[in-house]
């Protein structure tokens, strides 16, 4: 291991866009919701309104495929001015258990990269996911035996990550997280004082896109794909 | 400490009906939206299919108030055969977000014995529930400072505490469950061979209750309210 990396004993993963696709379903729902309501506004102004709402409800709801349903539900009606079908919400909570169904499609180098890394530290998952849904995809990808357990924070904040370092009873500086979200994966970890590794998908969710001079000091290391980690970490 | 308990490093403690109330809410949200659909079946009839839709749902929701909303419309577009209006279902949106709302109720006794058992042992909140919620209600019950962290567990049963007492490092043996549900938090936990604790709340839901040959053989303690805890533990 080299010298940056030696003292870390545990290493979290994020799991969607880290190890799995996920934003891509999130977009693909949002295509379908735009064309069930297409009658009443264009597909952009539909997103920005779906936006505005998963905003509006994110400290009730929290994160995940169920609250992204009932935000939807609740904005088309809005949208509609209560005009549109019960149909539709049918259709709508339907775009949501297609969602949850998904097959888990792995991202490359993951199943290699865990494999090797699990032989020398403990590994977690680290999502901020609704927990049902993530142990799911985790036994759909038969990663389930490299990962320790499955750490479930309602957010990711630098306060939550403090938080579940004391519960792991480790130092910032043994602590490794690798994600793909600068606001949620990396800014936070660097803050506190832990190692972070991004790894960018190519979508990311408005919510989690930062502002260049946000990162513009920050201590992280990038790299495109899973499976430069091995070379990174030595 | 008494000989029954001397080994026990930790102590787990269910939330909902345990520390707090919760199935009270949900009991009477059911009742709301039975009269939001009284013109359809009667209330009786209402229960058992919205019972029968979240069955049905569950392994794909879990548990927890955004999966019950969400069986809730679901349930109301077919019962009443896609003619209900939707201000109905903005309505039960609105149901579920009074649930998210509700300000918490502690039961008898519940500060005392925590502030008293965090001083000899490891407290930790094991749910269930939504995490976010779960978070949400004891920040506002003020006892976050008794607990070590929550777990929430995707379901109650023996294979997910096992797991849960892997990644806390003890033996079976060192740990104690306190709870309000037999089929959740006792008999699942006297499987595994640790301590278990019944304190039961005067409304179970369905899915949670269980037969009387099921706990017949079962070693575990029932006390009547959390206050009896000091004494049994000893």
């Amino acid at each position: 291991m080299k010298k940056d990396y030696e003292h870390i004993k545990v290493i979290g993963f994020d799991a969607d866009d880290t190890l799995w696709v996920n934003e891509t379903y999130f977009r693909d729902a949002e295509l379908e919701f735009a064309k069930l309501l297409s009658s009443y506004e264009t597909a952009n102004k539909i997103d920005q309104e779906l936006f505005k709402m998963e905003m509006k409800n994110l400290s009730l709801y929290g994160y995940g495929i169920k609250g992204f349903v009932l935000s939807m539900v609740e904005m088309a009606i809005e949208l509609s001015d209560h005009t549109i079908s019960v149909d539709t919400v049918s259709r709508i909570l339907d775009l949501g258990k297609n969602m949850l169904n998904k097959p888990v499609e792995l991202l490359d180098g993951v199943e290699d990269i865990l494999k090797t890394l699990s032989k020398t530290h403990r590994l977690i998952l680290v999502t901020k996911g609704d927990l049902l849904d993530q142990e799911r995809k985790l036994e759909k990808s038969d990663l389930t035996s490299y990962f320790h357990h499955i750490e479930v924070l309602s957010d990711k904040q630098p306060a939550n990550y403090s938080k579940l370092l004391d519960h792991l009873d480790i130092k910032p500086a043994e602590f490794l997280m690798v994600g793909n979200s600068l606001k949620s994966d990396i800014l936070p970890i660097v803050q506190i004082g832990a190692k972070a590794i991004h790894v960018p998908f190519h979508t990311t969710w408005l919510h989690e896109q930062v502002h260049e001079n946000q990162t513009k000091r920050s201590d992280y290391k990038t790299i495109s794909s899973l499976t430069e980690l091995k070379d990174v970490l030595g």
